[in-house]
């Protein structure tokens, strides 16, 4: 069987799901836009007070929206939101939608046109932080629900709808897989729907089939006890910014393959066909680079710029800083020095095994007088989701009427919590994202395509009904 | 002749002197500490107007000591203050005393134990920013030639003695070279005293024969032309983070020799002889690891640490910074990066040359897709003294009454614009200061140790009677 084939254009749009949704169009973005509001910036503990009042906000909505239960569940870090509303018919499947309603730290001077947290409309298009990554994409299942309700008749969804909507997704999930498993019970589901991903493009609809895994770690670099002259001392002792420089330049060989001695134990290779299928989709490197903003491909020799980014690990320095970096000059040697990385892991990949690995070879490189610290955030481990799966078959034909266009397959660069899910709950995880990649993620002017934001309201309002009609998943 | 062996002991300390100095040892630091208030930093463009304030202070204050000319001389950066007291003496040389009265960045929150511009007596140390570098050395003179003048009854000193004091040091003073050009006519001398570097330790009075220079540049890396986010782009596009750090990895090769093209053409090499008398100086490594905060030596392989510092060019990092610096975690490949370098340069280096090198050699360096910019800012010659000069000799000899201990010789690993001096004014230049290495220049806590303060005052009253005395400049 060819996943790639399984559209059947003979899925044809529903009128009474288009005018319940093009009716509630404007309250639908209303709400969207008051949640975006709310600075829920994981990483920054200051803004720990906007993540509770986004949870508390997002609650509220859903009991709006008719979910009989939506409660906030603390954690020892930022609150997540769980919402269920039965089916009543005993034998059908039982989703659980994965997003998170935090998001990226933004600032206007970062080089946004506009206040990240005061959304605007310009074009055809949602600006600000979160609007695709990740509250628009969470919001889309609201309507999605009630479009489904209008058009079907019912006053209950046809599957056994549970929403689960994480505040840390930005900062590595840190208490995300103890939650999951504290709630183990009430969390079951036959399948996880995760919408934090994207796809193709504006003009090719596409599942995600898997995404890399997350590790992050801050280095230290410690050399002399304060700032010293670079005239008195220079040249006779080591400096920790050269040894912070000399330690990032270690990450990659020649052929800009991660030089981490275990770095790529136990990964999953490509086969030759995902690398066709891989190679079929409609890929414009001139366009992908104007995507990233960015003048050159650069990567690890031997693959592709969809296999570097969707299957292949990474080591990636996020942050650096040491020494004097205000106006003018300061002739100094730094008394420390800092890296920030992350490390993107493919299937195969253990980050305890990765952690280790980081630690011996840190240990190996920095030179004789410069002390370390290493500290590891929670990792996010890589996941892939079965290309034949009859749930994944149903995301395929509600997206294909939403869309009227044939659903091609991807992979995902980014990384979510998605693989504790599939690990705790033992069930498989499909994506249902429609973010394209020019929204800019964690970039200055977030912003998400209106039109393809109620394309996702479509397919959610299409799949619960194309689910409980094509899958019974046996108990 | 051996220089190091010119100190006669027969030169005893005057008591005349020595009582001026206890009698106006507190006004002189009064006014020393009313002057350190002044946070004089030329670096930073919003203290521009401290660093004028301080040079009206200082103009105000050689008035009162009885300098019959004391002036502001303006520049298109931060003013210089000159002053002049003729000697009436047709046939006594002139001496051009240098320093400067600016100061480096200071702000609390680096490490200070208390506010580095409000200035603070523990023990017999006064703490404050430019207490040593180089307010403090400066300032000596003042009393110095009250002292000269009560103890040998004169009017006027037995030199002709001129003062410059520029307000750009600590930036790379780059109007020096054009304001000494300018006034070349009335800043022309015999010798020039350069009054801003280090003696060898408390106990081990030395005079500095030589300064390297220093060249200073910023080299900005552009990537993408906004931060992107690591999932969906890392791996496959070039981090400017990434390139910053492997551009300072690469400054050096594996014998921590600078490893840039060009860089130690023409440069004098030491002489057996120099080797020999840096090694008879009492050295401690341990101990001087301990002033330079360090754990452990690095650099040049096959020189000693005080020829690394003292005789060898170096590069070094000051700073460098790129991509998320703030708490938690954020994955992005950055836009930019900054890397601030400066270079040490000895006898025999070239600015331009060196500029030149570093260029070529970055361009070589930066990959593609990464687009680099390079700001030079203005450079300082490297200099060294003639060590037998007859004025050399009468700075030896004043030194050795004022400490009653023989008089070493050391070079100096900083730089000072005192190269121009002797390009310009065609006049030789010696170097006299009384700080010592755990004065911590360019660091947190800076301070100046009283009782040296108070022997620099010394030395100055003597150095201008032994001068006329032993020394007829030919016109």
């Amino acid at each position: 069987m060819r996943a790639d084939r399984l559209v059947s254009m003979s899925q044809t749009p529903d009128s009474a799901v288009r005018t319940y949704i093009e009716q509630h169009r404007a309250a639908f973005l209303d709400d969207l836009t008051a949640w975006l509001r709310i600075p829920s910036v994981s990483a920054q503990p200051d803004h720990a007070p906007d993540v509770r009042r986004s949870a508390d906000w997002l609650a509220a909505r859903l009991k709006e929206t008719g979910f009989p239960t939506a409660e906030v569940w603390q954690t020892p870090g930022a609150p997540a939101v769980f919402a269920e509303w039965p089916s009543g018919d005993p034998e059908a499947p039982t989703v659980l939608v994965y997003g998170h309603h935090d998001v990226q730290p933004a600032a206007r001077e970062d080089g946004w046109d506009s206040d990240p947290f005061e959304p605007v409309v310009r074009g055809n298009r949602l600006y600000a932080r979160g609007a695709a990554d990740d509250k628009g994409q969470v919001f889309f299942h609201t309507l999605g629900v009630r479009a489904h309700l209008a058009a079907t008749g019912r006053t209950t969804p046809a599957v056994n709808l549970k929403l689960l909507v994480e505040g840390e997704e930005e900062s590595g999930s840190p208490h995300f897989r103890a939650l999951v498993e504290e709630h183990a019970g009430r969390l079951a589901a036959d399948a996880v729907i995760v919408s934090d991903t994207g796809m193709w493009s504006e003009d090719t609809p596409t599942v995600c089939t898997g995404m890399r895994g997350l590790a992050e770690c801050e280095i230290r670099l410690y050399g002399p006890d304060q700032d010293i002259h670079s005239g008195s001392f220079g040249g006779a002792v080591p400096n920790p910014a050269t040894a912070a420089a000399r330690l990032v330049a270690a990450l990659h060989d020649e052929h800009a393959r991660v030089a981490i001695p275990g770095f790529y134990d136990g990964i999953v290779e490509l086969t030759d066909r995902e690398r066709e299928l891989f190679a079929e989709l409609p890929f414009d490197e001139t366009r992908w680079l104007d995507t990233a903003k960015s003048r050159a491909t650069h990567g690890e020799a031997g693959y592709t710029t969809l296999e570097r980014i969707w299957a292949r690990p990474t080591a990636e320095v996020n942050g650096i800083g040491g020494g004097y970096q205000g106006p003018g000059s300061k002739t100094i040697i730094p008394s420390s020095a800092t890296v920030k990385l992350s490390f993107r892991m493919v299937a195969g990949q253990d980050p305890d095994h990765l952690e280790k690995a980081v630690r011996a070879w840190t240990g190996t490189q920095v030179p004789a007088g410069i002390r370390h610290e290493i500290r590891f955030g929670a990792a996010t481990r890589p996941c892939l989701t079965p290309l034949d799966h009859p749930a994944l078959q149903s995301v395929v034909r509600a997206m294909g009427r939403a869309f009227e266009k044939s659903v091609r397959f991807t992979r995902e660069g980014g990384s979510g919590p998605a693989a504790d899910l599939q690990e705790v709950l033992g069930a498989p995880v499909l994506f249902l994202g429609i973010s394209v990649p020019s929204d800019g993620w964690h970039a200055p002017n977030e912003k998400v395509e209106l039109d393809l934001l109620l394309k996702g309201v479509e397919t959610s309002a299409y799949l619960w009904g194309d689910l409980a009609e094509h899958w019974r998943p046996t108990p």
